[in-house]
């Protein structure tokens, strides 16, 4: 009997996450993950022992690899119960129960699920777009993910600030057209940017996202790593994000 | 007899922009232009009829580069009085004192020259550095024109947003280290950031420079430009420089 067979449902399917042997469990029909989720498991500053918390965790891939990095003590909560319910799958298929737990919660509602600043890092690739008018028909699952329906960018932001020590850090994927929201809001709450990357399709081309980490109660002070490049002229992987897999 | 005989005093020289046969003076003991105030007066989207104000201008070398560009109604303004005199000449040398007006004088008395919001385009390359204790030994020009002295930058935006339209445009060349504080200062007077562009001595290395425009009144939403390169590999200029003189 194939180990998949009493674990998926209609619509799933076990994809692979090529590295250390993980796997996720998505479902055709919900929000699936993409490479904003590997960029940022990668571009968080993670250190030894961290409480990791990841906001709005989706298929749980952010958490499944941070473990992959050495993290051993990560919560994600995410609100779509559907989605939770995948990723605790997905933590279980992977044997990593000791190490990450998934909660079905609204984070606008963190404030009955955690006490104040008790985790060391922060992660979240929120939805991307702002809700506009007439914009989103149908208030789907992937509309959930995509759009600020259930979660503004500043709900965001302050759930990350509550959550966090003094120092802790906070790191999110999102959109270059947002980026000036985005540190207006941080600073605005003591989340001071500290280092900021863009991701370009291809080098040279406008960036397609931008990784931001800030320090809770930091001085200003930003690094701009060098750009990170996800193909090369040929349509191969770049070295960039080659790096990440050659282990 | 040279033109230059009556033109300059012990220590100047005239420099060429390389365009439009234009010439600058300058003073070794005085800071002298570099290739931001270049990036500057390329970065900065310039509209026909635009007022425009140059915060800082030093050598006049902005105003001199804008008029290349189409601009006829250029003030600049500037605090070392040796450095208004040396803009003054080189206007004068340019034969562009139809366009260009140098006035000596501190931007943090701006509201005893100008009336407000008569200028639709402000331009600054400003001092990068904060001042700090015991970095600066001795105040003497360059370090006013380094170091933030004589205005910080807060006051250079601030006396942008006096002077500005709504819908005006402020563009700055500054570090990327400040990004974070630029974006947030922008913000909190009402003139919101739109378009960013970071400069790279080579292609893929950390940026050294950025660009950054606002508008008065705007509502949020980034333009982050492609990166933009001074250098290729083998020490030539990079072609995005090359095209400003490709005339």
């Amino acid at each position: 009997m194939k180990r998949t067979d009493f674990l998926l449902a209609d619509g799933e399917r076990l994809d692979d996450l090529q590295i250390d042997g993980l796997k996720v469990i998505q479902h055709k029909d919900q929000f699936r993950f993409s490479v904003d989720a590997v960029l940022l498991s990668h571009f968080a500053h993670l250190k030894k022992k961290s409480r990791v918390l990841d906001l709005g965790t989706g298929t749980g891939v952010i958490p499944l690899l941070l473990t992959t990095r050495g993290a051993d003590n990560i919560t994600g909560i995410e609100i779509n119960a559907v989605m939770a319910d995948l990723a605790k799958r997905s933590v279980k298929y992977n044997q990593l129960e000791d190490k990450i737990k998934i909660v079905q919660w609204d984070l606008r509602e963190i404030r009955n699920l955690f006490q104040a600043s008790i985790f060391d890092l922060v992660v979240a690739n929120p939805p991307y777009r702002p809700v506009k008018q007439g914009k989103i028909s149908e208030l789907d699952a992937v509309a959930i993910a995509r759009h600020e329906v259930s979660a503004t960018l500043e709900d965001v932001v302050m759930t990350a600030r509550y959550l966090l020590n003094m120092r802790g850090r906070f790191a999110m994927v999102h959109l270059p057209e947002r980026l000036a929201e985005i540190i207006v809001v941080m600073h605005s709450v003591g989340i001071e940017p500290k280092r900021l990357q863009f991701v370009h399709s291809k080098m040279g081309k406008m960036p397609v996202l931008v990784l931001i980490e800030g320090v809770v109660g930091a001085r200003s002070g930003l690094i701009v790593e060098k750009p990170f490049t996800i193909y090369n002229e040929d349509g191969s992987y770049h070295k960039d994000i080659m790096e990440y897999y050659a282990r």
